[in-house]
């Protein structure tokens, strides 16, 4: 018989720039999960690791061994996951298949990353662009400014999507931010602000993307029954969908109006849970730029392809809208502690179907949430569909 | 109803220093796979890949995202595993749970290395440094001669087991080695050849030590169903064990006589087997020095603690033996392209009970066949159980 599988517990550090080393960080967002889930660390016989940046900041390859012992775990499996920014939910798709197929009981999925350990933003950019493609593009400089930009231009030149439309992105999830203690910025931002903020990459902004950030995010993995057992309200993994489309440099992505990759996944996702983009009541989306969001809503079916300003602008993103999106702050003011960031979004989605969201972020009734996750440019993408039950 | 998982195809590259890069190795290994399952890139809807020094030696992350594209793969998961020498097995664990919780079809587990990218084996062994521990042990030179000479020493100290029982392994494997065309050495050694080769770390010797390699192995795994339909043996997995104990430095682990964490995945593959090591036909163990074999027969289960010096001596582990032990020529003589051991050593497996090794090497009606691979000091383990039925 197939196992179904449930988060119990999830724990976050709080994001932004740390003096906590990487194992601290995941100690304390484990610890969380674990004291949410009554378990301690004996009870957990999985580890899934999501770290991506260990051998080049932390000169630690084998992160996983470390975690193991730091977290003092007795492990049936476990492994670290990477797969660049979509990592986390790689992570947590291996913690699910761990549980599913009877391999483990209860699977701690942790994402952890220090990003800030160089003295400058331009060494940190610049030790990160190994995460691109070695032979064409890294050489020549290439950051994820300048792979989401062209889809910025080319959406504002098919669809008359304006700079403005983008930053009111920025402006609603800051305004969320405000409301969640642990993101990087909890500051409101209006759409003037991030129009007069400094261009980075045109036409992207530097509020138009989003922070260097350091923190870990925990989730604990186990079946329904365990679940039931261990908490009142467990969130079922109900889908999931995954696509790498052959393209990992700009010159080979075959569209830059749309993520042709979150396409295929979100289909693959809604299939395997059994619903349609309407059943969706919440979403954390991949925003590392405000055009990633807008593309992400059009694939992810809550417009149509090319609408996705009009939307925005209509206020369809927001608590009442059509679908609350990045009720946390996202990436552009959670932040982004790259392996972190997947799972980070499925215990924001977990919180919101708890109904355990702080006022004015708590989607009121949501009972079935979606996180979204990329990796590259765009190109790889992974959605994970959690549900309540009544 | 859970599903049964079956390998249907696998390939490796010849093992040793190559000119080629790890996309070609990648390739080639696969290509070989699909072409024993009679499958193509489009069949291939998960893609698991494991590699440890990406980021360091090939300057590249995320290179699972890179592999889907060289491979024209359409995947509906996928990830890199990283765990350092044990990835390969993790990776083939990761992969088969991926089959088995329904997530995907067939499944392409692929082990890349290309180690030798620096000038001198010195310069490579100091970027391997990031692998281990790095607050106490990497930045006083740590490396794997570090941490397997003690076990020798210890072994030898307590039951007297010689240097010349532990060049006998060597001898051995070497002797499988010469017919085994993709081995990083073919060449046959003798015991003497092994005592008078120049000291590394007291008591090893160079002989008793593993080469660095370069190379690429894949396997496909697919439901059983699939694997009947793809060839004329499949070849199944019947159990699985991992442990890690919490010990990344030397001075950490528990008792340096044995292999504590392989005693506990031993244990643990055997009992979702449903077998005990008397039902093991033929095993490739993780021979990284020529201790680590010894120490392998004894945790799992070969042999008495204490008896592998003698075991080996009495020839217990030739063709003919109690359990023929790396008829692979193993890592010492096979070669140990890090990410891709695990999963090689499933390749010889399937081999061996598909009846299909050359003569000198094959085990006579092999049915059940194991896989042991470890990471880090000995303290991170993993065992896979294969069979072929009848």
């Amino acid at each position: 018989m197939s196992i179904d599988v449930a988060i119990s517990g999830t724990g976050t550090t709080k994001y932004g720039p740390s003096e906590k080393s990487p194992a601290d960080l995941g100690q304390l967002a484990a610890k969380e999960a674990f004291e949410q889930a009554g378990l301690g660390p004996e009870d957990i016989d999985g580890l899934v690791l999501s770290t991506q940046n260990s051998e080049i900041l932390q000169k630690q390859g084998n992160a996983v061994l470390r975690f193991a012992e730091f977290l003092g775990l007795d492990v049936k499996f476990g492994t670290r996951t990477e797969a660049a920014c979509v990592a986390g939910t790689t992570a947590l798709k291996t913690g699910h298949m761990a549980v599913k197929s009877g391999t483990v009981e209860n699977c701690l999925v942790l994402g952890v990353e220090k990003c800030n350990e160089l003295p400058s933003t331009k060494e940190t950019i610049s030790a990160f662009a190994f995460i691109n493609e070695r032979d064409f593009e890294a050489q020549l400089g290439a950051n994820a400014m300048w792979h989401f930009a062209p889809y910025a231009v080319r959406h504002m030149y098919e669809f008359g999507t304006t700079e403005e439309q983008l930053a009111e992105i920025r402006a609603k999830n800051s305004r969320f931010s405000t409301k969640n203690p642990k993101a990087h910025f909890q500051k409101e931002l209006t759409v003037e602000d991030v129009m007069n903020s400094p261009v980075v990459c045109k036409p992207l902004k530097l509020y138009d993307c989003c922070p260097i950030s350091d923190g870990g995010s925990a989730a604990i993995l186990t079946s329904a029954e365990n679940a039931k057992e261990q908490v009142d309200v467990p969130i079922y993994a109900k889908g999931y969908g995954q696509s790498m489309i052959p393209a990992d440099v700009i010159s080979s992505i075959p569209d830059h109006t749309e993520f042709t990759a979150l396409k295929k996944a979100a289909k693959r996702a809604y299939e395997s849970a059994g619903i349609g983009p309407d059943d969706v009541d919440v979403v954390e989306t991949h925003d590392c730029f405000t055009i990633a969001e807008l593309l992400e809503i059009e694939a992810l079916g809550f417009c149509e392809k090319g609408e996705g300003g009009k939307f925005v602008e209509d206020g369809q993103l927001e608590l009442g809208g059509e679908i609350p999106t990045n009720t946390s702050g996202g990436l552009l003011c959670r932040g982004h502690p790259i392996g972190a960031t997947g799972i980070c979004q499925a215990t924001i989605i977990a919180d919101q179907l708890r109904q355990e969201t702080p006022k004015g972020r708590q989607v009121d009734g949501a009972t079935i949430g979606v996180n979204q996750n990329l990796g590259g440019p765009g190109t790889s993408q992974a959605v994970f569909v959690w549900e309540r039950r009544q």
